[in-house]
C-alpha cells in the first residue's frame, strides 16, 4: 500500500462490472460465509431522516471492509440508491481501496439470486417469471437467464403498462420472448420465480406454485417487508444467505419456525440443495457485506488487468 | 458532486491539520450533539480477530457519514491506529469525500479534551499534569497548553525512563518546563489533569485531587476500561461528550448512578459548567462520529483555500 489507496469511480466500476464478474464474486462470497465474519448492520440517516444509509461490514480471508449503501428517495436525476465499498489493507488496517459501486450493486444483488438459481433450480428450467418491474428486476432477469436455458419470461406487475414496458425491455435486452401475466398465471407457469419488489405483504398464494419451482426472493431486507406467503413453509425447502439475518430482517422473519439452510453450505457440499424434480426451493436474499467485499476485489482485479489501466 | 468525490490522502491531511483547526471542528461537533444524530457503533475485526475496526456514523446539519477507525496492534513501522472518514453528499446520498486521517485523528481527540479544559477549567490554570506517555498524550499536552496559560507540565508514567523522555519531548515541542512526577504529587499539584492511557483500573485516588482541579479523561472507550476512581462521583461535577455512550462504554460505566452533563449543553448555554473556583470538574471523552465529520469538513475547507490546491 505504499502507493496509497486505489479509488474506482462510479463511471469506472459501471464500465468494469458485468454479470460474469458479479456471479463469480457472489460465489466467492457465499463460500466465504462458512469461515468469514459479518458484523451488526447499522441503519442511519441524514439530517432529513427519510434519507437513509446502511453500513454492512465484514471480513473473510484477506478481505476486510464496509459497504456504505444509501437510499435518498427524493433523488430525481440521480439513482436513489448509491453504494460505496471501503476496503482496508488486511496487513496494516489502513485504507486500501474505495469503490463507488451504485451500478455494480445491482449486478451484485442479481448475482446472488442467480447463484441460488444455478445451485437450486432444475437444470431444465425454461420459464422465468419475475414479479416487479423496476431497475433491479431487469438485472435479475438478465442474471438468471445466463444460468438456465430460459426460453420465455413472464412479467407480473401492479400496473399493466409498466409490465408491458418491462416485457419489451426484457426482449430488447436479452432477446427472449417476454409477456405480461397476472400473478396466478405467472406463478403457476414458472420454473424459476424471482420476486424483486418492496412489498410488505405476500405477492401470491402458495397453492399457485407448481411442484419443482425454484423461487429467489430479493425484496425483503428490513422489518415488515414481505414477498412470500408463509404457507410455503410447509411446501418448500428453505435457503438463504445468512440464516440469522434472514430470520430477523429477511423473508423468514414471517416464517415463525423456519430453519433455512445457508446457500454457502450447499455450495460447499455441506448441506443438501434440491433433492428431487418435485421439490419447491426458496432462496431469500437479505444481503451481506462479504458480497460487497468480493465484488470490490473483483473490480480491482479486473481494473488491474484492463488494457490501458495501471497494473 | 458532478466533479466526483474528493480524496484527501494521509500525507495531505497530516499537512493540513493543526490544533486550531481541530479545536474549531471539536467545538462545532459538540454544539451539534444537541440536534445531530449518532448511530450504534460497530466493532468488527479482520480475519485475524485481534486486528479490530470500529464504525462510528452520524449526521448533523449538512454532514452525514462514517469514520472507519482501525487498530492493528502488530503494526511495527506504520502507526497501529488508522482512520478513514467517508462523507456523503447530503443532497444526493452519493460519496462526497474520503479523508484518510490517522494523524488528524490524534488532533481531533486531543481537541475534545482541550475544548473541555477551555470550557470547564479555571482561567488561571497553570499546572498541567498528564498521566500517560504515549503519542496521544503528547497531543493532549500541546492542545491543552493552547487554551490555558500553562506554566509547567508534570508527567506521570509507569516507567521512569518513559516519563523522563516524554517530559523532554514536551519541552522540545512546547517550550514549557516539564518534569516526571509520581502519581500522588502530580495529581495533587494539577490545575488541569489529563489521563491518556489504556488503563483498566483507577490511576489515582480521589482524595489526592485538590479543590478546583479540572480532569479530562480520554482513555476509556470500551467495556472494562477505566482511568478514574469512582469516589470522584461524590467530589466532582461530571461532564462528557455523549451521556448515554459515556455511561455504557466510557469512564462513567464504572460510576453506578452518574448523570453526566453533555459538554455540548454547557457550550450552548443550556447547562451549567464550573460554578466556583473550588469545583472539581471531570470530563470523559469516549468519542463520537460528529467529531470526525466536522474534522473532515474542516480539512476539506482548508484544502479548498490552500495556495496551490484546487478550489
Amino acid at each position: 500500500m505504499s502507493a496509497g489507496p486505489v479509488f474506482i469511480s462510479e463511471a469506472e466500476s459501471a464500465a468494469l462490472v458485468d454479470d460474469e464478474l458479479a456471479l463469480a464474486a457472489a460465489r466467492e462470497a457465499f463460500l466465504a460465509t462458512a469461515t468469514g465474519s459479518t458484523f451488526p448492520v447499522v441503519i442511519g440517516h441524514s439530517s432529513s431522516p427519510h434519507n437513509r444509509f446502511t453500513l454492512k461490514s465484514g471480513s473473510a480471508g484477506d478481505l476486510v471492509g464496509v459497504k456504505v449503501g444509501s437510499f435518498w428517495p427524493d433523488n430525481a436525476e440521480l439513482p436513489r440508491h448509491s453504494s460505496t465499498i471501503v476496503l482496508l489493507d488486511p496487513a496494516t488496517g489502513r485504507l486500501s481501496a474505495v469503490v463507488e459501486a451504485a451500478a455494480a450493486n445491482a449486478y451484485r444483488t442479481a448475482a446472488a439470486d442467480a447463484l441460488a438459481v444455478d445451485t437450486l433450480a432444475r437444470a431444465d428450467s425454461r420459464t422465468l417469471t419475475v414479479i416487479g418491474t423496476g431497475h433491479q428486476a431487469l438485472h435479475e432477469v438478465r442474471a438468471v437467464s445466463r444460468v438456465r436455458p430460459i426460453g420465455r419470461v413472464l412479467v407480473v406487475g401492479r400496473r399493466p403498462d409498466a409490465a408491458r414496458a418491462f416485457a419489451a425491455e426484457v426482449t430488447s435486452l436479452t432477446g427472449l420472448p417476454a409477456a405480461p401475466a397476472d400473478a396466478r398465471t405467472g406463478v403457476a407457469a414458472a420454473d424459476v420465480l424471482v420476486t424483486a419488489t418492496t412489498a410488505r405483504e405476500p405477492l401470491f398464494e402458495a397453492s399457485w406454485v407448481a411442484p419443482g419451482t425454484h423461487i429467489s426472493a430479493m425484496g425483503a431486507d428490513g422489518p415488515g417487508k414481505q414477498e412470500l406467503p408463509v404457507e410455503l413453509h410447509d411446501r418448500a425447502s428453505l435457503f438463504c444467505d445468512l440464516p440469522e439475518q434472514s430470520c430477523a430482517i429477511g423473508e423468514f422473519q414471517h416464517f415463525p419456525s423456519a430453519v433455512p439452510v445457508a446457500l454457502g453450505a450447499v455450495l460447499a457440499g455441506a448441506a443438501d440443495g434440491r433433492t428431487s424434480r418435485e421439490d419447491v426451493t426458496v432462496f431469500d436474499s437479505s444481503g451481506f457485506a462479504l458480497q460487497d467485499l468480493t465484488l470490490a476485489a473483483a473490480l480491482l482485479r479486473r481494473r488491474a488487468t484492463s488494457p490501458g489501466e495501471p497494473a
